[in-house]
């Protein structure tokens, strides 16, 4: 399998580029406006026929490449069922499956983050979002995010799969790049508590900024990234921050 | 196995986390004076004895974590046997194999980014210090950098390895985190040269400032960065900068 992370050092995003085969059909995961330019160089570096560019929810940090991707490659626009974004033309439900040449996703409904959070499920590994992050969580206070749900999606369905899975999320802010389940569960501090409550209390109680790209990013996502005024607005000056103030 | 890829966001290094399994005994390579705390609470965390902790060259831009972790951990100092690091116990020559747990790296010896320069290869993969990097290569124009014995180095030494095994670099700039050797002979600007002399031509015209942390960070790395204060000094305020003029 061919297995691209890249990084995104404004937003400390991490996108993901999968294919069975150099040469073959790849999918794309969470990519980045900014790199639209180096994605393309990439895929024609490696032979690659980009035929999916999916998102795990509407970000509020960066604006999306779905959509200008999907312009120069033909790929399909994909994304949860929750998802508002009406560019999107393939809306994954949960447990359904998402077949890119040999690479198999399987959708994981997990709100809280956000209400349109999606995790997307290999055979050994699992692309999380926002949704669980590597020793932190996503926020749950804005876009309908909701600190009992997002429990509910890390203890009732991402803590329910294998200790061994791998975790690939859609941000790291302090160079970490990958994690696994049995990992998080024991050592992420967000996810020692007893219940939702505490949960809710725990990230009720982080005050964190507003997010200062979202009123760009949102609606820009909205369109799946072609409004490109919003992707040349989205960039402000300074090192990354912290976006969901990850303990 | 386990393997983890660290990135420090101020230097840009990436630092290499070994292990054959969680509980085993762990090898750390190119390891970052400022992140000691959070390896030391990884190893913890996997339960990793660490009994090696390795440099692929002395570095210029950053300060190591090598010595510090050996104090606290016990583990065995690591490098090249062109090292002029006295606190370095271990030496490897060309061609020696460094075995830790099941993990089984053999040293290239590759002058020219600097004289005491090494990739270490396990069956997979290959550690590339700052001498391949992904579509660049490092700088020679300091600590005895030699472009022609770089050219050397690169073309008949890592370009001879196999086209799929992966590129792990020591730094990268753009967010990349892996490459392969084939898709570095094809796709790397650094390596469309057809001679040394055309090698040595182009890495003579970069123009490179001075690197900004080599006066605090070579002394530090040639005490395996046991000098708290040049450590401690060694960070500058800023985004990181591209130590290598990477194309």
């Amino acid at each position: 399998m061919l297995f691209r992370q890249l990084f995104d050092t404004e937003s400390s995003t991490y996108t993901y580029l999968l294919a069975d085969r150099p040469g073959g059909e790849a999918l794309i995961i969470d990519p980045v406006a900014e790199h639209l330019d180096a994605y393309t160089r990439l895929f024609d570096e490696l032979d690659l026929n980009l035929v999916v560019a999916l998102d795990t929810h509407t970000h509020a940090d960066h604006v999306t490449a779905t959509g200008p991707l999907a312009d120069r490659t033909g790929a399909r626009l994909a994304a949860g069922e929750r998802c508002r974004a009406e560019c999107v033309t393939e809306k994954l439900r949960e447990g359904e499956r998402l077949e890119v040449g040999g690479v198999r996703l399987e959708a994981i409904y997990t709100p809280g983050h956000t209400d349109d959070s999606y995790c997307y499920r290999m055979d050994d590994r699992v692309f999380t979002g926002d949704t669980l992050l590597i020793r932190g969580t996503g926020r749950t206070d804005f876009q309908n995010g909701d600190a009992r749900a997002a429990y509910d999606s890390l203890f009732s369905k991402l803590l329910k799969l294998p200790d061994q899975l791998s975790v690939y999320p859609a941000h790291d802010y302090k160079g970490w790049t990958v994690s696994t389940i049995g990992e998080e569960r024991a050592h992420n501090p967000r996810l020692q508590v007893k219940s939702a409550d505490e949960y809710a209390e725990l990230m009720g109680s982080l005050n964190l900024p507003y997010p200062k790209k979202i009123d760009v990013a949102v609606p820009a996502n909205l369109k799946c990234g072609r409004s490109g005024q919003g992707a040349n607005r989205s960039r402000l000056e300074g090192a990354p921050t912290d976006h969901y103030g990850a303990t």
